[in-house]
Formats: structure tokens, C-alpha cells, sequence
């Protein structure tokens, strides 16, 4: 970390202090540190070039005009902040507990401010010197922390993780046609001249080769008749997801020209992490019929469910096919759980031994009890996630950090040879000062990389920082699915009986819940009911800021995960054939990302409330 | 406007107001309304559930982890300010001129940062009530300005002008699939099976043969056949822009699976602007060929020269071909130019007319001179601006706005049905609500928004607010133009004499300049003379906080541009040979947007220090 800061020796860090606080409780911190970076910013201006006049002198600022606009831009600002307040959701409070949003970490948010007012583009390296390298800082420590060799590796910060998953495929495409076009300018470079060997070469292979062509100076000419220039001509395969991937995955093929037919979703089982066994079996029928596979997938924290895709599983069956000559590019989108691998690592960026986790986290987390230790299925797909040749990260989602502020990390960073839209000058051989010709946007601010960077210097990405602060939210989470798991029936005030039941047990820090009245075996009216708890706990019955419960919903639908839903049914004694009829179970989901309810205490007040609440909300 | 305000009568807007300034001049201003937004915010947590406890209790607080991390945290931000303020840009002062920045519009950043703390994201309409409907409302404001009809037209924010570029290229390639997929389905819906003409249909026609689709409710089954679909099966056409594109365009048939084969780069005058007779000549050429012509770029702002192309004539042509049954989808890029549309609309939203424009800029900006007013080209070019179907325009340019802040204004928002990503269920014949469905980004700041709203709340979109800001810019770019056209040459301190020529008279407010020794033909000379100036004018030859002035740079190159420079090194007695030799020429940059030197004593003083500066800088 070439811009690294030698840390205070501390004992702990402390969580508290990173957030402004369900209740403001830092606003004093909060404000005090504002001002100075504001006037830190204001005295930067007028010391520059001291001598200069100001232009906007007393008596220029003494009219009629300058004070009637001055006055509107306050009005404006008034009416901004009303407005705000009328409709915001209240994230940073506990009482909300929907969408992957909560409180931002301060020294994020103080940052990205800091940032605004210099303005700067990290499109440009002259128009953005230091937040440049610091987005090349922040995505190097991503990608060091997401196992990859940091010599090795590259990572940026993208609009968000869409755009991420976007430039994934954007590699993978034009890496995939690559061997195809060498046999075009120079097939004797190759071992094959059979397309589909070609087509399925492995990507480290590939990018051996494109090392090659470089030495030889054939690059561009090759890339001259690759489908960077040519254009999809051929069909390179198909993309495997699991159903439970997120909606930018619908729209990647058609964007990249690629059509979406060519997009595979492989079922997820009741755990809604992807089905192993149904991935062999769609590898195996399109090698069979010589289909080749463009890319695959794995889900790191589903949107929905936050579950974890077994990734170990993944690796161990890509191992399987390379030995058989089936090769494909493999792509992590861990958008919302990348940052719960901070979970697993120490400060030395070691990945802990699984029985070593619990001691590690009651010590840094002050956690009594067993509940944050993920699954051991759960930690070997972390422990694999390396072996990807890309990560998509979001920082605006488990990093804390405001919008706008998704990641890539890309395990070898020679492959940014395909997207090199820097002039023919540049020696991209030499590890890449810039950063505005290996991406796929333009302009973009630096504040966010300022953002990003405070947050990596004041919580660490480690066990020790982030990963103690995700623990506390698993912790919750654990804690809000043995309530629910566990819940006897309770009579709500009009003297009926509800139960409520879990979806799974969470992999990280997602529940999806239902509530159903006791004895109900109708799917219709189990769906009614939990329609009516969300439309009372979300601005669908009006302004947030009285409920004392907000959430989200989502739709376990038969057209998305064909019968993986079912064995939800069996739990809550709806008979399968239901979901047959009805195609869809409406659920509540609840993100649980506030680190508030890690002490018990919290934790149990709150409960007793959501309690109370409900017995009112399901009889409403 | 729905979320409208009335705005304080006022006799004309001070643009004074707008910005912090270049010497922190509303310092006062800027920090109370900053405490009043910020404490606004605070306030507002503390009253959500007032009954509710603290989380983060004063004895949680006093423990020595919390102050170690608080002192942490605090040494942090200091090192971010400080490193902030070794390297950044001084954008805010009139001595920078060179890229596309200058001070922002105060009321965006205080909005901006008001609505970072709310963290809403304009992805998801649940997540981001206010914000969305903001961003809906500023899309429809610039498309309002663009020309376009309201009832009609849609809009809304990019992270940049290069995602609004993307998203062009997709409406216009998934659009020309359309009738070769009804011919796929339902043949009889067309009024030819020749897929010449298909491929050949405009643009409204193909909107309405959607619309019919729609009512048919065989949409989804044309579009399962279309391009989005299949992926790229057929030649869809050539993309034609000038040569003073911006490089996104360079990347987009490739992000697009078309290919960059399929870009056509079409060669422009002397003056910067598409060279009309020879875009007549492609078109002709490509008809003759029955090769299919995907869109058409022009180019309103370039960014190297601030050129316009001139879109009334490009109109001409479009209709010229339509005659003949050649269509194609016709798009603007004017993510730099756009906000200078607002020089010629009223406070009613009329087109000023041409004769009425200098009295007008008299009135409104105290302007003296006759130099803000656009030549009548420039003129004709923006008012034939709603021809097009899509215009790119970024408020992080010339809206003054931070970044991320690109925007799209479509003609016709039939068109977005191409891209509706959302569930089956939703009304997509309704005005969209939503925003997430029909862009290509997924998770993004409504801050963004809120900084846009604030802007356009307070700076209005016509010639009473931007447009006088603008009209400002202008005229400082024209005295800049007219005393470097009029310089007589000066002897630096090294005794030797030189003279400066700029390329054009800027269409809007980009300089390009060179300075040459008195007598020197040598191309390469003049070459290494301007770098050296560029150089010292530049982070090249360290900290720009000492520079008396700062500018940046291009390269007119015969590769990108032909023999279009040739022209400029007449000017400079410079032999034409030599460009064919050298094949480049260095030249110096300033995109001219302080509103400080409308002034022209502030001018003069500048000009003759500049001056001063480049008797030593020249001879260095």
C-alpha cells in the first residue's frame, strides 16, 4: 500500500464510532470533522495564489440581484431538505430492516464530501492525481483480500456492481474469441487448429497467448479480427447463472450482442444456492453437443436470499472438465457478500482456520455466542473464491460506503490487454497508471474513491475491521432466524392464531420470512396476508416515518425457481400442489446490515417490539 | 414540473451567487447552509421513534477503544485532506483552463451532499421516492430544453456521457432488429418482405409499428426473436461519426457486439464540424451498396474543440435520403455542448429569434460586446437540435453539476418498451415510474439527483440562467480568441520573438492555440515549443499550486484527422510537407468555463498577466 498509513496502535476498533448513529449519537464527531475539511478546502482556495483579487467583492455582492438569488438558492435548499425528510427511508435506524441499505460508515461519508468539493475525474490521471491512485489502492486491497496475488492482480471501482458484472463479460467475450483469431493470423502459435479445442482453451492459457502475441507484436493485429472488431460472427457459448442471480444478468446478453437466449440458469436448491449437480449435468449435455460455455457464474450473497453458491463445489467440477478439455471463463458476483470474506481473513491477510472462528470473533466482537460463525460450506466457498478469474465487489453494499460505489477485481490483470483503448503509445506492459482506457465508462468521480479509501484505512479489510462489523450482522441475522425458527404461535389482537417461519437458515445476513395463520393451508391466503404485512410495514400505506417496522418483499415465483420453492410449503403445511396452482409465495426479506443488535440486549428489546407489532399488523 | 417551485420574483439571477468562488468568496453562505442541511438531517434521525434509546450510550462512548478509533478516524481525514489539497486541480480558479472543469454550482454540491446522507438509490423507486421522481423531473426538464416535446419525451441520469452514448447505441440496434423479427412472426403487419427496406424503416415508423405490437399483445413474442434475443445474427449497419468523436465511440460497437469494423468516421472542415459533403458521399456510397446504415452520430461540443456540427444541415440530408427510403436512427452527442442550447431558449421556452439574441445577452449579462453570440451556424445547429432521437448531454460538464451526472433525453419514449427489464406485470403503455427497468446501470446515487434539481431549481434552463452563465463563458472565449488573433508578436526573455495563432473561432467556448517562434517553419520545432509550454503549464513539471496558469493539451494527428490541420499550418507559415512528415501537431487546450472574465477589466488583467507568463514560459 504505496499511500498506506501507519495505523494508531489500538487494542480494538471500535464500531461505534463509525457510524453517525441510529440516533445521531456522533453528530458532534460528525460535524466537527465536516467543517474541517470544508474549511480545509476553502482556505486551499484562497491561499492559492494569495495575491489574486477576489471577484466577488463586497460591493458586487451588496445588490438587490445577489441577495433575491442568494434568498432563492436558500428556499431551493429548504425545499430539498423537506423533501428529503418527507420521503427518505429511514435506513440508518434498526426499525428498518428491508433492502441491502443501513447507516453509512462516517469516515465514508465524510470522505466522499471532502471529495466533492475538489471535484476530481478518475477518467483522467492528469484530472485526478491522487483519486486515481487511490482507486487503484482500494481496488488492489479488494482484490488482496478476496485472496488474489496482489502482483497479479487489478481492481477499480465501477457505477455500481451491473456495471461490474458488465465488464466481466466484456473480458470474457473477447478473451474467448482471441484463439479463434490467431488461427486466422498466425495458427502456428497454436496447439489446435480445431475451433472447438479453440473455443475452449483455459483463460490463463489464452493469456499466455496473448503475452505472446504482444512479445511478437501481433496484438493488435489479431485484435483487429477478434470481436472487438469483427463483431459477433460466431457463436461463443453459452452463460450459466444460477436462478438466483440479479436482473443486470437478463440484460448482459443482450448488450454485448451476445442475445439472451444464449443465457443458461442453472436451479438452485432449497438452500437457493446453485444446484451442483444440475451444473454437471447442463456441462455435460453441451459438451456433448459440442455447445461451448462462454462463462459461468457463481452468486457470492444472493439479492434475494443472500445465499453463498458453493464455490469449492464450482472449482472441483471446472477441475473435472478442464481434465477433459472443457474450459470457461468463471466469474464471482459477489456485488452484496464479497465484503463477509473479511470475516475469514486476518490481519496478515492469512485465511483462518475454520475452528479457530468462533475464539477469533467472540474476541474481536465481543459475540457470546455461536450464531456468527457461518456454515462450513459457507467458509469453503469464501476460502475458494480465488480461484475465479474475476470478483465483482460492491462497496455500497456490504463496504458501507455511499452510491456510487460498485468494484472488480480481476485475478490477472494481462487481461486488460483486451479492453486497451489508451493511445497505441502507452506501454501497457508496464503496470497501468490510468485508468480511464481499461474500463467501460468515462467520467467518473473521484469522491468515490475517496470514500472507499477512508473506509479501508479506518475499518481495515479483515477480521479485525469489516469482518467484525459483518459478523455483528450475522449475529443478528442468526439471532432473528432462531426467533423465528423457534416461535411458539402467538394470538394477535383479533384472536387468532399466527405462526412465522424462516426460509433458510441465512448464509449471511438476508432472512426471508413468512407469517401464516394457524391452521391456514391456502397458499391464496398465506400470500394475502404476508401482501398486507409489507404494504403496512413499506410506503405502500404511506410515510415511513411512524412505522415502527419497515421491510421488503420479494416473490419465490415458479417461473424463476421452478419447484425449489416447494419444500418451503411443506414446512408451513401447504400442500405442494398449491404452489402448482398459485406459481408464487410472497415473502417478506429483511437485509440485516445494521451492527446495532450484536448485543443481546438490543437484540431482545427489539424482538419483544417486532412481536408486539405484528400481532397488530397481521390482524389489520 | 409536479414538484415545481415558484421562484422568488426577482429582477435577474446573480451569477455571483452560484459558486463558492475562486477566492472561497461565499464561504459564509456555503457553510451556513451546509450546517442547516447537515443539522436538518441529524434532527431528523434523533426525531424517527423520539422514544427510542440511544445505541451508542455515553458510557459506550467512554471507553479508550472509542477514543483510540474517534483519534484514528480523525487522522485519516486529515491525511485526505491534506493529500487532496498536495495534487488536485485548482479547477476553481480562472488561472485553470484546460479540461471541461471549473468551480461547480454551489447549490448542486450543497445538494449533493444533503442527499448523500439520505443514501437513496434511483435504481429502485421504493428505495429512492423523492429522488427518483427528481431524476425523472430534471430528464424531462433537458428534454423540455433539448426541443423535444414533454408529453412525448423522456429522460433521465447517467454516471456519464458515455453510458448515455451505450444507451443510444442499444435503443437504435435493438430497434433496427424490430422489423426483421415482425417479419419472423407476423409478416403481415408489414408493408414489405424485402429486408432492404426493413432494415431501412424510420424511425417513428418502426415506434409505431411497436405501439401496434403492443396492442396486439405479440410484443414480447417479436422481441423473443430480435436482436436482444438471438444476439447479433446479421449485419445491422454501419455507425457514421466524425472524427471529433468522443473515444466512448470508439469502444461502443465493440461493447455492442457489432464490431468496430462497422464504425465509419466521417472527416470534418477545417473548422472542427462534420464535413457534410462528405457525409453525403458515405451515405451515398453505403445506399449504392445496399449496405444498411445502423445511426448517425453529430456531435455538438466535441471535445478536443468545442466544435458543432452543424445538425440543421445534417436534418437536410437525413431527409434528402428518407426520399429515398434510406432511414437511420439519428443521435446527438452533446454531452459537452447541451446545456449551451439554453443561450437561445426564453423563459417561456421559445426559440429566440437569431436577431434578438445579442440585445438579449445585453439585457440578461451585462455583456458589452458582441462576441457570446453564436455565428448563425451555431445558431441553426441548436435549434435543429429536436430532429434527433436521442441526445446525450451531461450535467457534469456544462451543467456545473459534480460528477456522476450524465444525462439521455429520448424523442419518443415509446422506445424504452426495447428495454423494459422489469416484471411482465408492469404497465410499461403508463408514464414509467420507474427508472430501473429501462437503463443500462443498475444501483445509482439519487444524491446525483438531488444535485441536478438543485441546479436546475435555482439556474434556470433558458437564457435567464444557464444561458447567461454560458453566454459569460463565451465571451471570455472570444475576447481569449480575439487577443490571440490580434497579438502582435512579443519578445520573450530570451530575446527571441513569438507569435501565437488559435485553430477557430470557438463555436462554443474551447480554445485551441499554439505559439511559434517568429520565422520558424519547422513543424517539429513548433511541436516541441508547445509541449515545452504545456509542460510547464501542467502537473508534468510538478504541483500546479505555484502555476500562474494551467492549461491542457491535444494532439491534432494525421491519423485521427486526415488533412483537416493542414489549413491551420498554413496559417503559421508552416509548409503542408510537413504535417505529412511529422503527422502531428501538439496543441495547447483551454475549455474556458469561469464566469469570472465576462468582466472585461477582470479579463484584460488576465490577459496581460497570461501574456507576461508566456514571455517567460516560451523562452524556459
Amino acid at each position: 500500500m504505496i499511500l498506506g498509513l501507519i495505523m494508531r496502535e489500538m487494542e480494538k476498533i471500535n464500531i461505534d464510532t463509525m457510524f453517525l448513529g441510529p440516533k445521531s449519537e456522533n453528530q458532534d464527531f460528525f460535524m466537527e470533522a465536516l467543517s474541517y475539511l470544508m474549511e480545509d478546502h476553502i482556505q486551499w482556495r484562497r491561499d492559492f495564489h494569495p495575491h489574486d483579487n477576489e471577484f466577488i467583492t463586497p460591493e458586487r455582492k451588496n445588490t438587490k440581484s445577489f441577495v433575491d438569488t442568494q434568498n432563492n438558492i436558500k428556499d431551493v435548499l429548504v425545499k430539498l431538505s423537506e423533501k428529503l425528510k418527507e420521503s427518505s427511508v429511514p435506513w440508518f435506524s434498526p426499525r428498518y430492516l428491508g433492502h441491502m441499505v443501513t447507516d453509512l460508515l462516517m469516515p465514508a461519508t465524510l470522505g466522499y464530501m471532502a471529495g466533492i468539493l475538489y471535484n476530481p475525474n478518475n477518467c483522467s490521471y492528469e484530472a485526478a492525481p491522487i483519486t486515481s491512485a487511490f482507486e487503484l489502492e482500494v481496488g488492489l486491497d479488494l482484490a488482496t483480500m478476496l485472496g488474489y496475488d496482489p502482483k497479479k492482480a487489478w481492481g477499480h471501482i465501477t457505477s455500481g456492481g451491473t456495471v461490474a458484472n458488465f465488464e466481466a463479460i466484456w473480458l470474457a467475450r473477447n478473451l474467448k474469441s482471441i484463439p479463434l483469431a490467431v488461427k486466422e493470423i498466425k495458427p502456428e502459435l497454436l496447439k489446435s487448429d480445431d475451433d472447438w479445442v479453440l473455443l475452449n482453451m483455459e483463460t490463463e492459457e489464452v493469456l499466455d497467448l496473448i503475452s505472446l502475441l504482444k512479445e511478437k507484436g501481433i496484438l493488435e493485429k489479431v485484435l483487429d479480427v477478434s470481436v472487438r472488431s469483427k463483431g459477433i460472427s460466431k457463436n461463443l457459448g453459452k452463460l450459466l447463472v444460477p436462478k438466483t442471480r440479479h436482473y443486470c444478468w437478463n440484460k448482459v446478453l443482450d448488450i454485448f450482442g451476445i442475445g439472451r437466449d444464449n443465457l443458461i440458469t442453472v436451479p438452485v436448491q432449497d438452500n437457493y444456492r446453485m444446484n451442483i449437480t444440475e451444473l454437471n449435468k447442463i456441462i455435460k449435455e453441451l459438451a456433448d453437443k459440442k455447445i461451448p460455455i462462454l462463462g459461468l457464474v457463481s452468486v457470492v450473497g444472493s439479492t434475494e436470499e443472500g445465499s453463498v453458491d458453493r464455490v469449492d463445489e464450482v472449482v472441483k467440477l471446472r477441475n473435472k472438465y478442464k481434465k477433459k478439455g472443457i474450459n470457461f471463463y468463471y466469474h464471482i458476483d459477489a456485488a452484496y457478500g464479497g465484503y463477509a470474506r473479511t470475516l475469514f481473513v486476518d490481519s496478515e491477510n492469512n485465511f483462518i482456520k475454520y475452528d479457530k472462528l468462533s475464539e477469533i470473533f467472540y474476541e474481536e466482537s465481543d459475540i457470546k455466542t455461536n450464531y456468527a460463525c457461518p456454515s462450513l460450506n459457507v467458509y469453503n466457498a469464501f476460502k475458494a473464491m480465488p480461484n475465479a478469474d474475476s470478483i465483482t465487489i460492491d462497496c455500497h453494499k456490504l463496504g458501507y460506503i455511499p452510491y456510487p460505489a460498485g468494484a472488480i477485481a480481476l485475478k490477472d490483470k494481462r487481461i486488460l490487454a483486451l479492453l486497451d483503448y489508451s493511445a497505441a503509445y502507452v506501454d501497457s506492459d508496464s503496470d497501468p497508471a490510468v485508468i480511464g482506457p481499461y474500463i467501460m465508462e468515462g467520467s467518473k468521480p473521484g469522491a468515490s474513491a475517496c470514500a472507499v479509501w477512508c473506509a479501508h484505512k479506518t475499518l481495515p479489510l479483515n477480521v479485525t475491521g469489516y469482518g467484525k462489523l459483518i459478523a455483528r450482522t450475522i449475529e443478528a441475522s442468526s439471532s432473528f432466524f432462531v426467533g423465528l425458527n423457534t416461535m411458539m404461535p402467538f394470538v394477535a389482537i383479533n384472536g387468532k392464531a399466527y405462526i412465522a417461519a424462516p426460509l433458510t437458515k441465512p448464509d449471511t445476513n438476508v432472512i426471508i420470512f413468512v407469517f401464516n395463520e394457524l391452521g391456514n393451508t391456502s397458499l391464496k391466503n398465506m400470500n394475502t396476508l404476508n401482501e398486507k404485512i409489507y404494504n403496512e410495514c413499506s410506503y405502500v400505506s404511506g410515510s415511513l416515518y411512524n412505522k415502527p417496522f419497515i421491510t421488503s418483499k420479494t416473490i419465490l415465483s415458479k417461473e424463476e425457481y421452478d419447484n425449489t420453492p416447494k419444500s418451503f410449503l411443506n414446512k408451513l403445511n401447504i400442500s405442494e400442489s398449491e404452489f402448482d396452482d398459485i406459481k408464487e409465495i410472497f415473502v417478506l426479506r429483511a437485509a440485516i446490515m445494521t451492527p446495532f443488535f450484536a448485543d443481546q440486549k438490543n437484540f431482545l428489546d427489539y424482538w419483544g417490539e417486532f412481536i408486539e407489532v405484528m400481532k397488530t399488523v397481521v390482524a389489520s
